[in-house]
């Protein structure tokens, strides 16, 4: 296997160990609670969280991790709690008031499937119980590294990370933002949780902070690549392949890397900002080349 | 003073201080980090969180953790999470697809303030602020308490607490249930979290397990009591005084405790809940004198 190839691997091996979980997790928790069951949210919550998705954030976690040898059922654990914050938000950025997306996945987007309230509550569930997993034992033995991870990820998904990222992406649609705006809205709506992912793994390992500091740089530079492949995909993609619309940005005239750069220039940003992202990692020699193989599928990706 | 005015003295020195480190956490969180700040987002916080309210969960919070001598500091900065939890989930229940409201607390809801948008993601980050906030060494020393709080709130405020009853909420909407399904609801929907609030004293306090399920028992009742009295404001109250209209349950068909029981076995019910409420406080003596008088406060409100 090359390093391609061992990559996807581990990817889809992440990818089927986070399904499991997550529906052991959504149905497991309200089973022996039959009287607390509202039925239509938890079809939501799962409909919104299985069956679908890349688990690219979970196998961040879990390589991070993997460095430092945490054992992986904690940070399939971790991971599990940042896909669904990931989910969450997915949930609620394609709500009418927001992007107003039908489709997501190749599937109706949730308000579509369902409703708008219940969409809206999904999403809330789905970030609620994100925490309550981080502070879990099940995540890590030691209570200090769970608040670690709680307090990090209130910070990288809040005001200052992600969802102040999706407010700036709403107030640029009418505004003509130049590079620097758009790479601080990207960084917040986009890398913050992505830098998390690998921050999570070194909080998991108690790694030193040269360690913890390389893999936030790494997943830094990943997150702000992979934004712009996004983008890219958005301008040039395949609906059928990506599962949702595409030319949505450029039909709200919604400014983005790619509608500055052009997509030449862009692709080639995505591409220098991957091989920056692996740069970061010279400190971990070849255990880290899964890590590196990433920032290849993320500029390579069609979907 | 007696005992009511006591409670009231004690309910607003409890509303100032929250007052206060609210409005120090959302002005100060990105002082530092001005590239960061989308400037809508955060008044759309603000406006959601400050300024109003009776702030009776951190009242909760802190007067039971008061019977344990747990610092005043640190059970304000749990009380101001709950808060925001509560704040949040008013905010996202009044959007047009859920409730629908126009006012809260004699002002505009924050959807029509704002927008929709920027309401729903204002909810999105007094939510996630909330765990963050749990997380942190100012609320507690210890780790391991900290972690029972993010974990407690996340199953409170989740699919099996308050997320759950808003959801059973809507579904009722439009079906017949009785009086064990209403109850079951408002223990999901409001006294989940208000359980919470006086649980998380005893957590902040490490209180022995008959003292934390007292709490618990005094929490749930008072809980049940409050909503029933929410519910009779809604049929009785005047608009004015309460900042919010009235009669909305009615005009939706929506069932409540009133509605089935009409209002004056209704009343009987919240009173006797409130005494079953105090009942549970045996064990503190009179230590626990106002949160008698909190149990008193809640059924002869008028707002």
């Amino acid at each position: 296997m090359n390093a391609t190839e061992q990559f996807q691997d581990r990817l889809n091996q992440v990818a089927k160990d986070v399904e499991g979980l997550l529906d052991r997790l959504l149905g497991k928790t309200l089973a022996g609670d039959e009287l607390a069951r509202p039925p239509r949210l938890l079809d939501a919550m799962r409909y919104a969280s299985l069956g679908a998705g890349k688990r690219f954030r979970p196998f961040l976690v879990v390589e991070s991790a993997n460095l430092f040898g945490v054992p992986r059922e904690q940070s399939l654990m971790a991971g599990v709690a940042l896909e669904c914050v990931h989910c969450y938000s997915l949930v609620h950025d394609d709500l009418p008031a927001m992007d107003n997306d039908d489709l997501r996945r190749g599937q109706p987007t949730a308000h579509k499937a369902f409703d708008e309230a219940t969409a809206i509550l999904a999403g809330d569930a789905l970030l609620t119980l994100a925490f309550g997993l981080l502070g879990e034992p099940d995540t890590h033995g030691d209570p200090f590294v769970r608040c670690e991870l709680v307090t990090r990820l209130a910070h990288a998904a809040g005001h200052a990370g992600m969802v102040g990222g999706q407010m700036m992406d709403i107030a640029f649609e009418h505004a003509s933002p130049g590079l620097p705006e758009i790479t601080r809205l990207q960084r917040m709506k986009t890398a913050a949780l992505i830098t998390f992912s690998c921050e999570s793994g070194a909080i998991l390992g108690r790694a030193s902070a040269a360690a913890r500091n390389a893999l936030s740089a790494y997943g830094q530079d990943l997150g702000l690549a992979f934004q712009i492949v996004d983008d890219l995909l958005d301008a040039e993609g395949d609906p059928a392949r990506m599962g949702k619309a595409a030319g949505k940005d450029a039909s709200r005239g919604k400014p983005t890397v790619v509608s500055i750069l052009g997509t030449e220039r862009a692709r080639a940003q995505a591409e220098a900002l991957a091989a920056q992202a692996a740069g970061h990692l010279d400190l971990f020699d070849e255990r880290a080349d899964l890590l590196r193989a990433a920032a290849d599928f993320v500029v390579s990706r069609r979907a």
